[in-house]
């Protein structure tokens, strides 16, 4: 049986890539992408099986673009995971922690490890474009004083060695993943399940006082809980919005089903973005 | 009586310096600031008297970061203006549209001209860090056949010449800026205004069902409208966010205060984060 072929952003190593083995276990052929909308893409045309894309974390927020993705291609999301971030201090064999001067990474792990750097003054913080990259950049300059901030299978993947562990400043900082697949590769939804499913769909009210209030109630008055509401704008329709919204319960429950058709009658647009087990 | 000094993010000449002009008129001293944060800061040590910061676009959605920066330096917010993103093609004086070979400018504004790109494939898309940078590098370096894409007001400050005016795709592109002053230099709000005003506040739910239906209850049994909602996460609590609603209406009208006093009883936390006549 061929292994399952699935696009993710960034270089091997990245986060992403990590969420790819908690979704589908490591027997997988990952398709690595250089944008968001590539990934999108290589499902879309049938190259890949499967993509894994990140759509918010707790210290940044939503990741908007892949918002507009979801609904631009209608690939349907079948699972979810939460990654932790986890930074490390890697370094080739044979570089020590007291060779170390140099430090390479994207930003924003540089500026997520503010604590670390703070102890050690020596040292100096160098900007790159991807974190799993920087330690592929290590694995194949060599320089004798660097190391690099990356995730565990990072430094698996490029032959690194992980000099300090976990040296990020807030532990509680996640990714959450969605996975997607073709619309003709959607698992069938059990008739009933002990595990607690999600629902994502995406709506525009019309315009009319009251109108976000109104559309919030079909799940209220039935006691479907939210998990999340994301706005964004309108195309085409300036100050008005596309609501995003994450519910907890099964699209083959009655209650959800009659949510959907009650909100059907109050907006002007919706779609399902995928129904999916609740992640770890 | 000296000028009124305003810092804002950019260059002089960036989107962000027109909204200036349109909010406190050209009569004032403006302080380019290289960061979002940089601004407010500026501002909170009373370097400057006010700052203008944008806070969405109708094409690319919330600023996200100029919102978390909002309820950290609780400055409050006075203003809001709309700006149109009129894209033109600048060059210096002597370069005519036939000389012009590259176009310098942010990648997101030479996306912003595809169809004009589309038109003229002999140019050649040249990616800068600033709209408005990219013209006052053309004016400091003077090169033959390159051309930049800015706003207008570029053109004025370093001495372009427009060659081709509003080349954007889309013309329904509005960035929405804020004007923010410190805490002691609010004007007074008045007690009858024929003048629309929007209110903009910031709270946090218990995390219970329904939670965010019932706190917009509040607004919506009141026949108050809501302009915007955004979620952004709450730090140190992975997967509960924080809610920032803008709603028509003054703080010093009995209803708005009722709905506030309301929302309290529903909210683990809220803050007003400024009441100001709606923009143009």
């Amino acid at each position: 049986m061929p292994r399952t072929k699935v696009a993710f952003q960034g270089e091997k190593g990245a986060f992403s890539h990590a969420a790819v083995h908690e979704l589908l276990g490591k027997n997988v052929t990952v398709v690595p992408c250089p944008q968001f909308e590539d990934v999108f893409q290589a499902l879309d045309r049938g190259d890949v099986d499967a993509a894994v894309v990140p759509i918010e974390n707790t210290l940044h927020g939503s990741v908007l673009e892949n918002y507009d993705h979801l609904l631009k291609y209608g690939l349907p999301i079948v699972g979810e995971t939460n990654v932790r971030i986890v930074h490390n201090l890697i370094a080739m064999p044979g570089v020590r922690w007291k060779d170390v001067r140099r430090v390479y990474s994207h930003p924003v792990a540089l500026s997520q490890c503010r604590r670390f750097f703070a102890r050690y003054p020596h040292l100096e913080k160098v900007p790159f474009y991807d974190t799993a990259g920087s330690v592929k950049m290590l694995a194949e300059t060599r320089p004798p004083d660097a190391a690099a901030i990356a995730s565990g299978i990072a430094a698996e993947i490029y032959g690194g060695r992980i000099l300090r562990r976990s040296i990020e400043d807030d532990r509680r900082n996640f990714t959450r993943f969605f996975l997607l697949r073709r619309k003709e590769a959607v698992p069938r939804l059990p008739k009933s399940s002990k595990q607690i499913y999600k629902t994502s769909l995406v709506f525009s009210t019309r315009n009319v006082p009251g109108a976000l209030f109104r559309a919030l109630s079909v799940f209220a008055l039935r006691d479907i809980n939210l998990a999340k509401i994301e706005s964004r704008p309108l195309r085409g329709r300036p100050w008005e919005y596309l609501f995003y919204v994450d519910l907890y319960g099964r699209l083959n429950e009655d209650r959800i089903a009659n949510a959907l058709k009650h909100l059907a009658e109050l907006t002007d647009f919706q779609r399902v973005l995928g129904c999916y087990p609740r992640g770890a």
